[in-house]
């Protein structure tokens, strides 16, 4: 496997366009660089493409959500509409026809430009919109938009860049990432996009609502040439969301929205990949480390973050006893503070596996940090008392922009790797809103 | 019931003293105002109390928590003894052994300066610290501190606030109250003093550790000169933290030193109250308001905090739905910031509803805000879609520095209500410590 330029567009037999529709309804008066940012892109495979989706757990979850959730179980799609600046989330049954209407009126546009034999309905056609809850979806601008991108869609770079901006909201740069490997007799590649910012904490699953999901809008896509047979590419997405996008958290908050969708044309030519594939191994590591990275990025890239941690928890009682002192350690109000002033405050990150549901004795937790890449930890605490590594020690790891925090539990083999961020004064500066500025509220 | 002057020394037979000991170890160079402030104070009942307590519970809980939860079990005490500055948390052995000198020494210069008959014992005297995580005591400074503050008590409205004072860390105001009921044929006096501001979202129990508790160091001390029966008492105390502390939250950090210890000594000579007494509802209602009383202000002098919101969550299923809503809604980074920015955001409100345990269906879901002791309330959201209510009109309710949220799932009966603060940018500034100071760090 090797990294290479690009993102969805890098495989085989997908193409993309995005526009500025105007989803924010600032009006054309404006004109403003930001005002003009594309809000809304078409992703399109050029064949029917096998599907695999994974969806917000939050029992809130938005129409397209819904809508995708239901269409993401057919065998194969064409393609997904995308716009930000609008979530569709809230907005009863007039949102769902909105969702629907998005999915026709790019089934009709496609069949229309492409002139293919093989007619596009709307059921092939996936649906996500991220941005304000509770608002309705400007239709006509919506409309207006997806007509404007079908002529321009095509497979250059910068189509794929300008896809990537549009599903931007608070995010400050885009996410892309591409990956090939030779295997099963073909050339198989993985490109992704996706956006992420701020109400991320994302527990994603296969079937939408009703799971006890604790706490991001993110929106993820994935493409890949890849001839796969349509489970095992389902079960390869969810194990590659599991040590991924479900394993970061900028603010604890699970989103209405949150999606990723991923799509296999099988253009590749390769031998179909299953459950049996003597190659399976090969593409599940490559589609881990795509969506990996683009977890990373958004991470990284979260609303107001300063610094990037990786939680890693280990000596837990069980796997699910690791995640829960991992998620109650990255999102403690006060860990993440002492993270954002670059201060080693294992008292408090004990203080928070504390009242997880995890099993912990304190008299022998050890609490250690080192800079990502380097084997050396530094301990702060072992068997629960302080050790002789001094303040400034410790701190020259934690006021790094990136450094691994290491929890032991020693009561049994559990582990857990949570990818976490501080929270900083810009973050609630960001998401107070401006009471004078409508535009900034809600969402 | 009415209310009075006063606090812990307002019920006959406390006495209390505060003295500036250095438990920081700043030094005498300084002499700075701040420098100064007390830091370890003597609660000092005349005649055997009963006593009841509640802990945190945080796995990871302070040596101090540990010696008063096994001591609360006693059926009288005498005395309780209080630092701030050092939290004696995750010290190990040398801990435990601290803490225990604490009330050696607290008896034994209370058994020398009262040189009372009945002479007090190490096992009459209940201990609590707050402040900084990790740090062992400065044993010499405490034991100084000790010996000076036992002569100076005694039952002056001037020593409770000095003792209210000393056991502030973070807190920028003292925390007193008082009230008086004609009962049992006596008059009996409640009185209280709390400490909260931050790692505060208390979950007390009368065991401590073990407990699934989610999420401060708060501390509060309620004597009463009311004639109690030990179990009525304990009964009585826990009913009271429950509807009042176990119900606030600031940043949804449960601390490993929280603790409410509440004295009765019977110097009202009223009958004394059992389960079966006639005159225990009242009671309860008075020892209920000084509890509620007492955790409202610990969320209003909360870090950084600038609005009070109450948080009124209907409908829920059953009372355990509600209240894991309630606090969902009420520790939601992204909600609590909007608090913050005055911005009635109901849909941050339904998503973080929704990722809760809590079923819900946000189809039937109203959304609404009223001013503190109003009954009008303007619904932002009705069945789970946004009203005809404008924004400037939500906005001038949320925008006030209290409201109360009204959520209704219309699910079934349960109800919770919270009390809960916003998010600012001056939490962060002051949690986020300063490394060049390393007073400001830890704890």
């Amino acid at each position: 496997m090797k990294q290479i330029e690009g993102s969805i567009c890098a495989p085989l037999g997908f193409k993309t366009a995005a526009v500025f529709c105007d989803i924010k309804k600032l009006g054309t008066g404006k004109g403003s660089e930001k005002g003009k940012k594309r809000d809304l892109a078409l992703i399109v495979s050029e064949v029917p493409a096998v599907v695999a989706g994974m969806f917000t757990s939050n029992q809130v979850c938005a129409a397209p959500v819904r809508l995708s959730a239901a269409r993401a179980a057919r065998k194969s799609v064409r393609a997904i509409v995308v716009n930000s600046g609008n979530a569709n989330a809230c907005t009863g049954r007039q949102g769902m026809r909105d969702a629907e209407r998005m999915t026709s009126v790019t089934a009709q546009s496609l069949s229309a430009v492409t002139g293919s034999p093989d007619k596009v309905t709307r059921e092939d056609v996936l649906v996500c919109s991220t941005g304000r809850i509770g608002l309705l979806l400007p239709m006509k601008n919506v409309e207006r938009g997806i007509r404007a991108c079908t002529p321009l869609l095509g497979r250059s770079s910068r189509q794929a860049r300008a896809t990537a901006e549009a599903i931007m909201t608070s995010d400050t740069r885009r996410k892309e990432i591409a990956v090939e490997i030779t295997m099963a007799g073909g050339t198989v590649r993985i490109g992704g996009i996706c956006k992420g910012a701020g109400m991320i904490e994302p527990r994603m699953t296969q079937t939408i609502g009703g799971a006890t999901g604790l706490h991001a809008t993110m929106l993820a896509f994935i493409t890949t040439d890849a001839a796969v047979e349509s489970r095992f590419f389902r079960n390869a997405l969810a194990l590659a969301v599991r040590q991924s996008f479900n394993c970061i958290t900028v603010d604890g908050d699970t989103s209405t929205n949150d999606s990723v969708i991923a799509l296999a044309n099988g253009l590749a030519g390769n031998r179909a990949l299953s459950r049996t594939s003597p190659e399976r191994m090969e593409f599940q590591n490559a589609l881990n480390f795509v969506t990996l990275e683009l977890a990373k990025m958004m991470v990284r890239d979260g609303e107001g973050v300063s610094r990037f941690v990786t939680v890693r928890l280990h000596g837990a009682r069980n796997a699910g006893e690791a995640e829960a002192a991992a998620r109650a350690i990255a999102n403690s109000s006060l860990v993440k503070t002492s993270w954002c002033g670059g201060d080693p405050n294992w008292g408090r990150i004990l203080c928070a596996a504390g009242y997880s549901r995890a099993r912990i004795d304190e008299a022998i937790v050890d609490v250690g940090y080192s800079l990502p890449g380097q084997r050396k930890i530094a301990f702060g605490c072992r068997g629960g008392r302080p050790t002789q590594v001094s303040l400034a020690t410790l701190a020259r790891i934690t006021s790094a922009p990136e450094f691994d925090l290491h929890v032991d539990l020693h009561l049994g083999s559990g582990e857990f790797v949570m990818y976490a961020s501080d929270l900083t004064e810009d973050y609630v500066t960001f998401n107070k809103g401006d009471l004078t500025d409508p535009t900034s509220l809600g969402g």
